[in-house]
């Protein structure tokens, strides 16, 4: 018993790697995922036919370069398992559709619905998630799962959002059960800059990638990936870092931040009470995240304008975040910042022409450092959600096998 | 040539395999080391003679309680090998020997030499490390090399230091190869709150550690262990956290510090400046890091004999301190602080009861944190250097191999 039962777990588990090397690969031969896997030409080619039968991964066209009989590249079939990612910002729900090959298929971006039951919300995700897939045209039954980026703090094991100052009234608030009843997909809750760590990751061109992502939408978060590592946190709600403090000398707005903290230096709240405060615009209902976030996007908008009191605000407010930064930067001696989220095409027009030097500014060390946008776009979190998802049903998965014994035998 | 080549790496791979296994056991059979690491019993067999030919392990008693004919323990030989640990804070110089079954043999705390030519403190190093080793009396060729632990920034691969601002005068100072030259020891640059963190994690009881390590000494630092690691930086410069922000309303210290930073909250200078501010005692040169460090200790004995002013200071010292934690701990969502370093002996009796509450009060997720003492003392960082040349030299390593390819084959 014990024995069957460890060799189908090997089965499974070489086949998952065999499928994570065709995933990360733009194209992988049978040859080659007998070196690169270790396991025999007999394994390979059995694992290879069934994931073929599976549709999960198809043969593609062989390049003419090579001497003799040219082998034949694999890739993942696009068509063969989906991911929704759902991104909820207090302003703006983004869901994403990925395919297999990691691809967004198709995306949306929605105000978040300002209701104070969150049952309502759940209904509403529920909703634009059955949508999208109909919308899609693809086949239900291939959807693995919906992952879940949302601010923290929040309980991911047990899919509970805790009490997250960015959602009020969603205290305790069973995300991953109702939404799996809502929509009969499993459901994965992860916080939105882990998620959003995930997708700059998956989506950088370099070999080695250590960096700190900085989150900013309704809230402003961190993530830190540190050699190709998204690092989660040991209850998985890294980057709280709205309460840094960045200016001492900073006003007292009248909200529930700390003064002269990272939140008060760019969150929409806190930038839009800065901009009535010196008179650019009336005050919104701060109730209201959706009329919030409009407003600050009314304030990015004359800065990009020539507005020089509004130009000076978001210039204070870089001055401040490279602060912040700098802050994160002395302590993890990271080479790379990269800064994303739903607020972050309004901010970079008067960001990221600065924040290098800003940042460099602040460092003990001449160590230099990178400042980058997202690679992603403002989807970025949702997207991450995703990824999450197809890593949670397909990556081979070491803590199922025995420590230390590499993966052989006939799969 | 390659292939001869590799196997002598794999040789000796596999003895660096089966003697850390050794180091991390308190006593492994052969069978034990079989099959914790892969290795056929002829192999290990080979292995374990080599090994104690060479006096680096060696056959301990068995105890009795098992059935059949008792296995015999392996043991490390603590007399196989040596290494030498310096700290230099800019007060205190530590130095210790530590012997190959990790014990500090002996060790000693000595003024660091207040002098503006570095070559002196050098001189002054490897006086030091002579004496220690005569003192002990051990075998010098068993000497493996010197590590120094010392403030950053530094460029560790180099043995460089490069412009300490707890070490003025020892601007591009090389470090490295004066006192390999003074000393005729190997010598291994690394930071002090890296080799703080490291001692701490090896002295560690737990099977998982995450952590954060608060360094005190002439200076603050951090440093971050994450699921047994120790995180060093990209350019291992980690856990610069002086000019973190924890007070706004801080006064105006007369020194080059950030106002309101950890270090104006809590390193020595400050603390001094504090007290000489309130007429608690004179102002020390503070040019003199000895004459600091002693002005300090008089401080914090004045607090511990029930002194209001100086208790009221060295509160306000371990409130702002958890200000620092606080960041520390909701970014990186561990779960533990360790506080340690030369300062932490004097600071402790008044931190140490309120610090965890402190802290609590700062942490956005109701998650708690445990704050803890180090375990191991004010030699932590001189300890840490002295373990990190033990496993540069006896440690194996996996980058000598090809990745994926289980070490196997008759060593």
């Amino acid at each position: 018993m014990r024995r069957g039962s460890n060799q189908l777990r090997l089965a499974d588990y070489n086949q998952a790697v065999v499928l994570e090397l065709v995933r990360r690969s733009r194209g992988v031969s049978r040859a080659d995922l007998q070196r690169e896997s270790g396991l025999s030409s007999q394994t390979i080619s059995n694992i290879t036919r069934r994931l073929i039968d599976e549709q999960l991964i198809r043969e593609s066209t062989p390049g003419g370069s090579a001497r003799g009989r040219p082998s034949i590249p694999l890739v993942t079939d696009p068509d063969g398992a989906y991911s929704v990612g759902v991104h909820i910002d207090p302003a703006r729900l983004t869901v994403v559709l990925l395919d297999l090959a990691g691809e967004v298929r198709l995306g949306r971006q929605e105000h978040t619905p300002q209701v104070t039951d969150p049952s309502e919300v759940t209904a509403f995700i529920a909703d634009t998630v059955h949508g999208l897939i109909t919308e899609a045209g693809v086949d239900r039954a291939r959807v693995l799962g919906l992952g879940i980026a949302a601010p923290g703090p929040l309980d991911a094991d047990a899919g509970v959002l805790l009490d997250p100052p960015q959602l009020p009234n969603w205290r305790d608030v069973r995300l991953g059960a109702d939404l799996r009843e809502a929509t009969g997909l499993p459901v994965l809750l992860g916080k939105d800059v882990t998620a959003a760590a995930t997708a700059e990751l998956r989506a950088s061109q370099e070999t080695s990638n250590t960096f700190v992502f900085l989150y900013l939408g309704s809230g402003v978060g961190a993530s830190v990936v540190l050699d190709n590592q998204v690092v989660r946190g040991t209850t998985n709600n890294i980057g709280e870092v709205g309460d840094l403090l960045v200016d001492s000398d900073a006003e007292q707005l009248e909200w529930s931040g700390r003064r002269g903290g990272l939140a008060a230096a760019c969150v929409p709240e806190a930038l839009v009470l800065q901009a009535a405060r010196v008179g650019l615009m009336p005050l919104p209902d701060l109730n209201d995240y959706v009329a919030v976030d409009d407003a600050c996007s009314a304030l990015c908008a004359r800065a990009a304008e020539g507005d020089a009191v509004a130009a000076r605000l978001l210039r204070r407010a870089a001055h401040r975040v490279a602060v912040g930064l700098g802050v994160l930067v002395n302590l993890l001696d990271v080479p790379r910042v990269v800064i994303g989220g739903p607020l972050w095409d309004r901010l970079s027009p008067a960001f990221l022409p600065v924040m290098g030097d800003l940042v460099a500014r602040e460092l003990v060390a001449a160590r230099g450092v990178e400042v980058q946008g997202s690679a992603v776009g403002d989807r970025v979190a949702a997207q991450g959600a995703a990824e999450l998802v197809l890593d949670q049903f397909l990556a081979p998965r070491a803590s199922a096998l025995m420590v230390g014994r590499p993966a052989r035998g006939d799969g």
